[in-house]
């Protein structure tokens, strides 16, 4: 039995940057409470961490005291969250990923160029909230899959401008391009899927191709992590999305002799080798 | 056995535009020589009516003296062509498509906001060449079937703006469009096949499923009504292109239930009508 890892594998430079400035922060400020929004980044152990080092997390700006210290998610803030933490004297550490703040810059461009937005992403993930709170325009639409298309009734205009969260899949983006296509005189596509989510993407089909289980490890709230996981299944391999080794059942390995393993763009590295050591302790014992 | 027309068939917009604009004329300047630059529209029948008239066709602006009247192509003209009929004081009467001019803004905007400009068209259309001979671009490449992107590199800035020539298949210009998505960071597309040549081929499409027999009208140089027939072969039903009833023959409908006509966007209806004519003469004797 061998193991092998995915080619592209673990934090992307988004999610490098929040955590590091994150850290950063909790060295220079010492003698103050430090609060952060939400889940800086989908990984609870990566949360769990943060508050064994004391930091509070909450929901709300409103939970912040007064001029206190609050680093925001990964995935964007609100424009409302920013404008309530200003009233409060609140001293924000802003950790948005740059290739999110871009597609905020693409969606005004586009929203001032008179396009019909439609944004191919996840309503209730935190990115797109945050998208749409910018853009603030009632024509831009959600679609949450390739199925959602029919469900929506398109631009008078005939210019559709279409954007992505930067962590669907590639190919269902291509899909939605194809459909759309049909509905606009000119159609404006960003690739706006990053580059690193789409070489996870592309690395964790050619592995799951090649073995006969699959370990994707990462938050089971990680949108990126998730699509891993649904990505290796509809190839047909058999495919179990973890979040640490704490998880792994013995019988899995029973007849199988090519593991693979990958983590999504915000599983930490020390979690995926903890699985790595504990899957070569099952399969040499 | 039965006769059944296409929905959406004959002259469109463009060409009936281009037709009486010339037929106007015509009957405008009775005493002086009257000079046509090729073909105004690809149909034989159509050009050998106007020889009839008396109008001189010509191939290039040399051969016109000064000072007549010359009649432009449907598809345009080349930019060269303008600067020398003006040198020549030629009086021209440019019947240029306003779908096809319509394409020139695009393609300029385009150049103008720095994409690399992706021409899905037949290099040797003379709408392609008038259309190249204006936007006057080294970086526009010019793409003949899908096939073809694999021979070309693209654009390093990541802005590809791609756009078609008014007649080409729109499935076949689909299937670019999710290819060159692969290769962009912004894909800006213009459907710039005319609606005209949609209908058609939509209907083409639709009544090839229901026969067994297609007779496709129009001339054999006309990139439209060839496209015609290339779908109608695609469906897998036997498929006949001709000019005229002349080229019909009896054994064709031997075994034949139902005989699908179609007709170009250069095919006169009165072709049409003689080709119905002939088929029923067959199949009632």
């Amino acid at each position: 039995m061998e193991v092998f890892k995915a080619d592209h594998i673990g934090f992307c430079f988004g999610v490098k940057r929040a955590v590091n400035r994150a850290n950063q922060v909790l060295s220079e400020i010492l003698n103050d409470d430090i609060y952060m929004l939400g889940e800086i980044i989908h990984n609870p152990q990566v949360i769990g961490s943060f508050k064994d080092k004391g930091v509070h997390i909450v929901q709300e700006i409103s939970q912040v005291p007064f001029h206190k210290h609050l680093i925001t998610r990964a995935h964007g803030i609100l424009n409302s969250e920013i404008q309530l933490a200003k009233q409060r004297h609140i001293k924000l550490i802003d950790t948005t990923c740059p290739y999110v703040k871009k597609l905020h810059q693409i969606a005004d461009l586009l929203r001032k160029e008179d396009y019909q937005i439609i944004l191919f992403g996840d309503l209730n993930h935190p990115e797109i909230k945050s998208l749409l709170s910018y853009i603030n325009n009632v024509n831009t639409k959600v679609i949450q899959s390739f199925d959602e298309i029919k469900y929506h009734s398109f631009t008078d205009t005939g210019k559709i401008g279409l954007i992505s969260q930067t962590t669907k899949d590639i190919n269902q983006y291509k899909q939605v391009v194809t459909k759309l296509f049909e509905n606009a005189d000119e159609l404006r596509i960003f690739n706006t899927i990053c580059r690193a989510t789409r070489l996870r993407q592309e690395s964790t089909r050619k592995l799951a191709q090649n073995v006969d289980l699959m370990i994707v490890v990462g938050g089971l709230n990680s949108a990126n992590t998730t699509q891993l996981a649904h990505l290796s299944k509809q190839i047909g391999v058999k495919t179990y999305h973890i979040e640490t080794e704490k998880e792994i059942e013995n019988e899995w390995f029973e007849g199988k002799q090519k593991i693979g393993i990958t983590s999504g763009a915000s599983t930490p590295d020390y979690i995926t080798e903890n699985v790595i050591r504990r899957i070569k302790m099952i399969i040499t014992n």
